[in-house]
């Protein structure tokens, strides 16, 4: 049994961290912050944890947390790369569900972020927390840049290809679609049910914060800098990702089923459909899971995979548990065993 | 690990069976029927669970049933009365999600679902499946009648004022709410999405199905006979359950928070929440839960009951498993202790 | 053609006045105004309005406005009955659609809006512009109270009854459920789609405060105090009040429907449903009409009357241009004359 | 004022088709037919029409619409081109909503639509009625194939770009959302509330009908063949389309606002937004307009098209009259002013 602490606990991963761990037989939540909450108990706040939690927010504290054996920041960018380093300095394993260690060019980082990055060496030390790449370093990592929820659906969906060299690496398409909960739950008019609802538009078309996180994981794998239009789009929901995939086949090939099947067969929480099924979000709700099919219409030169998830669990929270999973030795699948809830 | 099979597992109470026993470690689902689906996979209609089950639909056979410790049906009203007598005789423990044994007196039960019952006998016996009223009844039942979705919100939300002959019982009202997942999986105009989305309507107000079966319920538990008047609508939402109980106080009395917070003091499944607390129905989506408040606006003679539940769950499904639980003495919460999802 | 201002136009109300008077032929919206968006295209902030309007927000200005024949108030309480009375003085009409000059007791209105009244004066004269009621005075009136949203539907649906004397008028119960719009464009955290969607929830059961303007409605037209219990829900939808009405009949007679039927028969915006239908929220969607229908389950004692609205439309702002027309001796259906939207 | 008849009335665009004529006032509706509804009411299908018609549906006879001068078919594909050729013969002008006479190549159209065309020679002679491309033909038109909703959206946000040559014909990308209404009112599982609300998928990704038609549309406007990736989404909403198109610039050129600007300068339904501005299908709900906006996404060299209608008004009921209105010289925009519903 390992104690963890969550900073920024208001919020819907920090909630979410929340209803997951509470099935985990492994954690106890011991400390939760939040400034502006302090001395409520999170579940007037969240009901939904009646009788699941006996706890308050409290200001957040760095002896309290270098109690915790992990810590997890489910914080704005910002926040985590301020308080990190010491955390990790006293011993504690740091999980940032937020932004600040995605990103390995720091310079790149300060443009899209609009501030200067405050702990370049813990940058330079941070793994980049998708299992399906990089389960080993994550084993024994100090600290986990977590993947932000496009990324995660846009990668798990275009790696098959870009690991192989498949596609035209300069004409990578993202046409992305979320529920309106990866907005957070800060009160904003954008976010309000009326505004929200019964519509469906494109944002950050000009470019969005994902867009260099996603290109440096495909640079990655692709082995040279890959060309990706990325349009993100809000979706009258709460939950889940739709990612639409393009890519341009350098050989219209046949074998991109066992290919996707290939590549994830050993993959707890990926999982690709049989040929011809159309992924649905919903499947994905509450769950750990990236569900993924490929296309090849009107057997042309055009490669479209279909790639969900909840955007708060294989998204954020969950994938934060099946880190934490990994660096502390537990099952991998400890606490993410459910099924999503259709409907 | 017991045997378990689901008769009639195609609607939305059936899947819901499934995703809650694929985590109940003392549980085997062996059999699933549908007519009208013989010899698909379960995870092809229902995609969440991919990976949970291998299991296909079969056509229903005593034979095949008769085999598991305990079957449950997930069915319109009919199949269960014609199934369940051999069933029972043959040993098996029979959870009856319908309607089929939930009303008493048959001639009321035929004059409301319009066609004659056909097996009184086993309708003596079944026991009516509200733990939070007939616990040890249902240690030893061979057949239970699982409460519907409405009757479980309004009679929890109505029992400690009723049970105490606080309130007029001849001027009961309930202002029900439920979800469009409680209209069931069948493809009608009503329940598409254009036609029930961004719209509020009441239906079946001259007299809906679950009115004698919350009359009969409420009028057992105030020894005599209630009168209710029960107005039920159909709300822009896939689940969730908002009763919205009215009654008149012989005496307007204080201590009406106590009064509920006592009766409910050991019931794992009920939740009283604080004075002054409203409800909301996502508080409890995806989980076993009933949540109440109690109000007496203005302080005068009206007392108000909030009572929340998710009609799939302690409306159905979970309150089944609950009932399981009970009947092969598993801890009651088996199953059943996840938190609900929000946001 | 006359010339009308609109003061707070950036909120629902405010938009809503400008997509009905677009197609009003004898208005010209000449001013409107927003502290806050000083200076924005009113079409920037509300791009439906693209092509039909050239106009900008302006700061509120008195000498501004009293160039108008009417100026609207679609603010929160407490602006009209600062800047109405300079208006009304220099001849201007005024159309409120705030709660500033809807309860005549000053006192009452302090105590649940929180202010002293800074203009009784003119709330003495005020006319509450409740057309099937007070169609006479507001032909006259210089300051119209338009009804809120609650009191209209639920005024209307309870006023054959009560106007007759055929219920206990000690024991009138309103639950009454609205879309979210009717809590405003305000950036509210429970607004959010991601908190409002999805669920049900009562709010305001201690006391709202359409509560004593309904009473006093009722009250006049029962010819002594009602009794009332209110209960508020709220609903998730973007538009839409439907309310649920109970009272027990004196006397359990017939002819309820046709009561209804002869009350409304010369109103043209109030739709006295055949006998034994059931008014949908979405009929009346973007359309100034009230559909009512009335039931005696069981035929008992208790009467249940449904009654529906656009918040936003009967509910404000189309009931504000009916006022004008009233007003102005326009066409009472002036611009108002288009149909709700379904699906 | 013309006559006209409705076949096919009980589907959304049928409803659409009343809601819209209520308001023209050169037009009267004198039949409208339904096979399966015989004899009811138009208003008590739609009560959001009670007060606009008194009108029941009738089966539908050649003998009564030949009295009509115009006729709509709001019909599933097969059944207008059964009855059309008479009418036409007849003097009557036919407006199709439906895909009979969408497509040029009835090899083509048998291929998608899995049957044969049974009238070629009124195909030969049918224009495709989209206003933006073919006005002058539509003037004369005796018979008018209204383009599909995908079409109308794809079609006018890819004309600008194709018509000027200016990106690789070979490889456009629609990336397309549509509400739920474009699955009509058929009582399909896939169109529940349940199945299709809080959810995203992609469907028809292998081969959507509405791709012969926007690739045949296109490649008049390209003059030669285009290569379209045409992949609809289902969206969580009632109404509204948003289609997200990619093309690859020949030659990064600035001036693609301008360009847009200019194409559609003249058109009353066409709204080319502000350079940035993020068109949202809420703006256009209930109005007969398209708004688009033309990105390059950091200055490269892919451009970005968002275009959005409602499905029923600009992309079916709402074009239909634009084109009856242009056929029988009113003005274009008759019955067709009103703005948008925000919220």
């Amino acid at each position: 049994m390992i104690k963890v602490g969550i900073v920024g606990g208001t919020g819907y991963t920090g909630v979410e961290l929340l209803r997951l761990l509470a099935n985990h037989p492994q954690v106890k939540v011991e400390v939760i912050t939040s400034r502006s909450e302090e001395g409520l108990r999170i579940d007037d706040m969240y009901p939904n944890l009646r009788g699941h939690y006996d706890l308050q927010f409290t200001v957040p504290d760095v002896e309290t947390l270098a109690q915790c054996d992990a810590v997890f920041f489910a914080t704005p960018h910002g926040v985590a790369m301020k308080m990190a380093p010491e955390l990790v300095a006293r011993g504690v394993r740091v999980i940032d569900l937020g932004a600040d260690f995605r990103i390995k060019d720091l310079e790149l980082w300060s443009k899209w972020y609009g501030m200067e990055h405050t702990s370049p060496e813990l940058a330079a030390k941070a793994v980049y927390g998708l299992p399906e790449v990089n389960r080993d370093a994550i084993k024994n990592a100090e600290m986990i840049a977590c993947p932000g929820c496009y990324p995660t659906a846009t990668q798990l969906g275009f790696l098959p290809l870009v690991e192989n060299g498949l596609i035209d690496h300069r004409r990578l398409i993202a046409d992305v679609k979320s529920g309106v909960s990866g907005a957070g739950r800060g009160a904003n008019v954008g976010s309000l049910l009326c505004e929200s609802s019964e519509s469906m538009k494109a944002y950050a078309v000009a470019g969005h914060r994902h867009l260099p996180e996603v290109k440096q994981g495909l640079s990655e794998a692709a082995g040279r800098p890959v060309g990706l239009t990325f349009v993100p789009h809000l979706t009258p929901m709460i939950r889940g990702i739709h990612a639409t995939l393009y890519g341009i086949l350098k050989d219209p090939v046949d074998g991109l089923q066992e290919l996707f099947e290939q590549r994830y067969a050993d993959e707890p929480f990926v999982d690709v459909m049989p040929a011809g099924s159309l992924p649905e979000t919903r499947s994905v709700k509450g769950a750990n899971i990236c569900r993924i099919s490929v296309f090849r219409p009107q057997n042309d030169d055009t490669v479209v995979v279909l790639s969900v998830i909840d955007n708060l669990v294989k998204g954020a929270a969950g994938q934060a548990i099946q880190n934490l999973n990994i660096m502390f030795g537990f099952d991998e699948t400890e606490g993410l065993r459910h099924a999503g809830m259709m409907p």
